[in-house]
């Protein structure tokens, strides 16, 4: 039925899998929202309830806008690699920014509250996750960015890139989780077992974090969805293999 | 200097990691062991100890082989796939054993001590990632060995078979660390703020748990290091691919 279409739509699944990915997303930014207001007293800033900005920034950037920059290969698959480079480098930023604001919120909070910092394993796991994740914001901008950096520097740190890129939102996602669970324990650690409705929200709020990893994941590894090479990439691609030939025989380590 | 060797050793590269992560994967239990045994009493069965058990168990089937398990086909590269494939079933088999065991010292320790079941985040994603494990593993038994099971519905099934497979991996190391962060504000809430060395041991574990679980996705997923096919697998899938040219035009999903 689709015989006679131009070359190459966005194959029919992906699109399916990303809208469905952005419906989680959204459900999950909503249902930290919910949890907040309903059961926390809401977000503030220089007040009691600004620990609360912390969960609600850290799941809209290290968890949504992460998520989604590490789409922005498969959803605009058909741009010109140079401005899809930007908008990846764009919303990662964003999502440092937004978590910085986050972490800020709780090291405030502790403060205030006289409660020692950097003590607990979702701590740890949370602050590698974000200064890693920087690190990575400013290697991929050295090496993808600025203009300098060799076509064969590039292709070899790219793996590499996009390792680190996924591991690097799963120990988001996992650092969310463990958060969840020591705010629960902290705020309702009597009634949490009587599967009492904040409880089974924030157990729900989990389990849509994982969810959310799972279909972003899968939709990044499947082999048949990569961002296929424009024509001109591909030409562009083969002058530089023909210049570099011989450069490093048994193509590299 | 290498010259003159027979064809396709196992990559240097590849040998340094796996040795690296058996390395880690051993302090891990040993961290646990640890933990356990100097500040919870040790492990028991049938007694107030038993609640020990389940992390000793958890650690050791979901992580350690389940791991070691998922890694068989890149350690013996050069072995026929038969007996590869049935020692990756065996180890899976014998980690989901293990589970099980730590599933039902949980469940009886809660029955003794009067405390509600699979109420927490933790229970919720640990529970998961075991029942979703079993079936993982029965679907790998059915398309895999059984020797019913067509080439064309295993080379559909396989990729789906991989990716979760590294996804309930990550899984079962995400309900570790929330287990971790759960039994510590359960024993030491009062003391864990200050940094005492219960907490630091427990928390050291959980990054230990992430850095095994980093070295195990690189290793699978580099690309280099995946197994290539002996030489009778090769014709078998060219023959293969002979008998059933036609059947499915466009190479589709």
């Amino acid at each position: 039925a689709m015989d006679g279409v131009p070359p190459a739509p966005s194959p029919a699944g992906l699109s399916v899998y990303v809208a469905v990915s952005q419906l989680l997303g959204l459900t999950v930014l909503a249902a930290t929202g919910a949890w907040l207001g309903r059961y926390r007293g809401g977000v503030g800033w220089h007040s009691p309830l600004q620990f609360n900005a912390h969960p609600l920034c850290m799941v809209l950037g290290m968890v949504f806008l992460q998520g989604d920059a590490l789409l922005v290969y498969r959803v605009f698959r058909h741009e010109a690699k140079r401005s899809t480079k930007a908008l990846h480098a764009l919303l990662h930023g964003l999502a440092l920014l937004i978590a910085l604001v986050g972490i800020i919120a709780v090291f405030e909070s502790h403060r205030d509250k006289g409660i020692p910092h950097m003590y607990s394993l979702h701590s740890w796991c949370g602050m590698a996750a974000f200064v890693l994740y920087l690190l990575q914001w400013l290697l991929g901008c050295g090496f993808f960015l600025f203009p300098g950096t060799s076509f064969s520097l590039r292709a070899r740190y790219k793996p590499q890139h996009v390792f680190f890129g996924i591991a690097l939102f799963i120990l988001s996602l996992t650092s969310c989780l463990l958060g969840i669970t020591e705010m629960l324990l902290f705020k309702i650690s009597d009634s949490y077992s009587h599967f009492v409705p904040e409880g089974v929200l924030a157990n729900t709020l989990g389990v849509l974090l994982v969810a959310f990893g799972l279909l972003v994941a899968y939709v990044l590894t499947r082999e048949e969805w990569r961002r296929p090479p424009l024509a001109e990439e591909l030409a562009l691609s083969m002058d530089f293999k023909t210049l570099t030939e011989g450069e490093s025989p048994g193509g590299g380590s």
